[in-house]
């Protein structure tokens, strides 16, 4: 066999998770599940992969560009490796679920892959964990969303969850109607927004929009500066809505809002968030109100990207009591245990040792006695 | 925004699926997952892409042919989506866990894709789950191995399992023993006896080899055809050793013995088995002993391919008991219901009604009272 002197190497932002950081995401994955599963959200696995004109025809706004694509030998179209399961959950909703009745929940967990990773994280392959609640973008159903979303991430593991919340549709709700912004500034003004460059939103003609700057930080003070706002009363419902929202999860999370702010979805309608937690580099998840691409129906939902919190809790993560089960031990007593939450690990032959095999106990007759003298 | 007119299709062989289905592959994932865990095995996660050349270079007579394979426009090299996991724990062990002590115990699960689906299985997804107990292919750590696949089928609902052992270098151990045969006849002989051929067996020149033929079956009638083959005695450590197997799993599954069957695996070493359960098409997985490729480590494992057991079951999967919760509901009463199994709805506008959204019960005040009259 002729050896690649690589062959040890992984591609880069690749990674294996050994058993430490694997049982974190096990655990993190299956609590969030549940979580969501508690709340009447169904799963649903869509493929890996699609033909990249389907993938894109749903993302409206967003490219395939990021994604891995290739030519199907079967079919000879071009194929892509999934970058988000959103999409494709849109898409079941809107297809095979069409009938299914309204409000629909779902949930979904599953790798997701894209080409490049960026500065703040080089990663090209994770865990994304989510629910969507199809056929309503309503307060009542961004209430829920925001409430499923800390509880999963509580149930996860995280603690001090904060929740970011945004108007994504904000700058055009304004620019339509009391402070008008012709196409050209609008852009413009919500780049300089995005940026937070004053200097630079009154030079792109955006001076109106100066107190949406200031009117981010703490949810209660940043809110109240955001009503104050010449021609607010077109936000009456956008920041009765907040509030609502905040009065339903306060207590549970700490909550910040930072009016203009875009997260980079393109797709979402009057409400977004983005979730992070004590410990944890960067967001942990995010969401907000949207519509289907394709199908234009209503929906509401959150994605979560655990890997910051597999990365903060996976030194502790508890691999369990382990059992050593010497040569001719009582097979009926070994499974008890088991059952009782023991995990067991024969001994083969004479050689293996229980200390060396990481057992704290061992099996003596039917009883678990410690090796530790 | 234009409408691609294949937007709702999948690529052949590739399906989402639904919540009955989902929910059976999440069930059945997590039976498998903490059976493997519960006997002391811990799971590892590898990537889903790795360079070709080094996912090839470790499997060692498979070839990556059948891998979806793209060009990575960070390293320019060539990657592949991973076909099979076992390869890449392989790797794992020699790699990053080269240090840890052996026996190693790892399992783990994820999807898996393929080029081409084939005419039994036209599936080019599906998941896989498996365990390897790494630096032993002895009898002992074989019957283990054996044993928790079967408890594993088990767990996640198989009935009527049944283990189909083979012995998969016999022709190898025979022809360079008391039955010999040149290279060009034995790779013949192997061919016929995988065709059970017994007219092309003697013609191509493997006569001596025709009682293999018949000793495939029940496995105590097989296994005592098989020891009286003339020159059996080069063979007697294999016998004793599937005996000795046998033994430890009988009663839990229906045993047969195929001794020359090589079910395509050609990296097993002395034992190979291939698991069925009753009601599912085709085989739900296979394991055996082998070497590691690459580092040449003795290890014996098992994968499970449940897609079968998923069809057979699904129609039956049991989504839970949803319990309706009214506009203005209780929501200490229905965090507690949660809390002991009930999966909540909550309606979001008077539209929402309990029975269209499959509910079986509503709460009342801090009681879950049934809807049907």
């Amino acid at each position: 066999m002729t050896t690649d002197p690589t062959r040890d190497l992984l591609p880069e932002g690749l990674e294996d998770r050994l058993p430490q950081s694997a049982a974190a995401v096990a655990r993190i994955q299956r609590a969030v599940l549940d979580v969501m599963r508690s709340h009447g959200y169904d799963r649903v696995r869509p493929p890996l992969i699609e033909f990249e004109a389907s993938m894109a025809s749903r993302m409206d706004g967003l490219s395939t560009r990021q994604m891995f694509r290739f030519v199907d030998p079967k079919s000879l179209r071009t194929l892509a490796l999934r970058s988000d399961i959103t999409v494709q959950v849109g898409r079941i909703a809107a297809t095979g679920l069409s009938g299914a009745a309204r409000p629909l929940r779902l949930c979904y967990a599953g790798q997701v892959a894209r080409i490049a990773g960026d500065m703040l994280d080089p990663r090209r392959e994770e865990l994304q964990l989510g629910a969507e609640l199809v056929g309503a973008d309503s307060v009542a159903a961004a209430g829920e969303v925001v409430e499923v979303a800390i509880e999963a991430l509580e149930a996860a593991g995280a603690t001090g969850v904060s929740v970011d919340f945004t108007l994504p549709d904000l700058v055009d709700t304004l620019a339509d109607g009391p402070l008008p912004l012709d196409a050209a500034t609008r852009e413009a003004v919500r780049r300089e927004l995005d940026a937070k460059d004053a200097g630079g939103l009154v030079e792109a003609g955006g001076e109106a929009y100066l107190p949406l700057i200031h009117a981010a930080g703490a949810f209660d003070e940043a809110v109240e500066r955001l009503d104050a706002i010449d021609g607010a009363g077109v936000l009456d419902s956008r920041i009765a809505g907040l509030k609502e929202i905040a009065e339903r999860v306060r207590g549970r999370a700490r909550l910040t809002l930072d009016p203009s702010e875009r997260h980079g979805f393109a797709y979402q309608s009057w409400l977004g968030f983005t979730l992070y937690a004590d410990g944890v580099r960067g967001a942990l998840g995010r969401g907000g109100t949207y519509r289907i691409g394709g199908s234009d129906e209503a929906a509401t939902g959150f994605s979560l990207y655990p890997e910051g919190l597999v990365e903060a809790v996976k030194a502790d993560e508890d691999l369990g009591r382990r059992l050593f089960l010497p040569l001719g031990h009582d097979r009926e007593a070994a499974a008890r245990l088991r059952s009782e939450g023991w995990r067991t690990v024969a001994a083969l032959s004479e050689a293996d040792e229980a200390a060396e095999l990481g057992c704290s106990h061992r099996l003596d007759g039917a009883e678990a006695i410690s090796v530790r003298s």
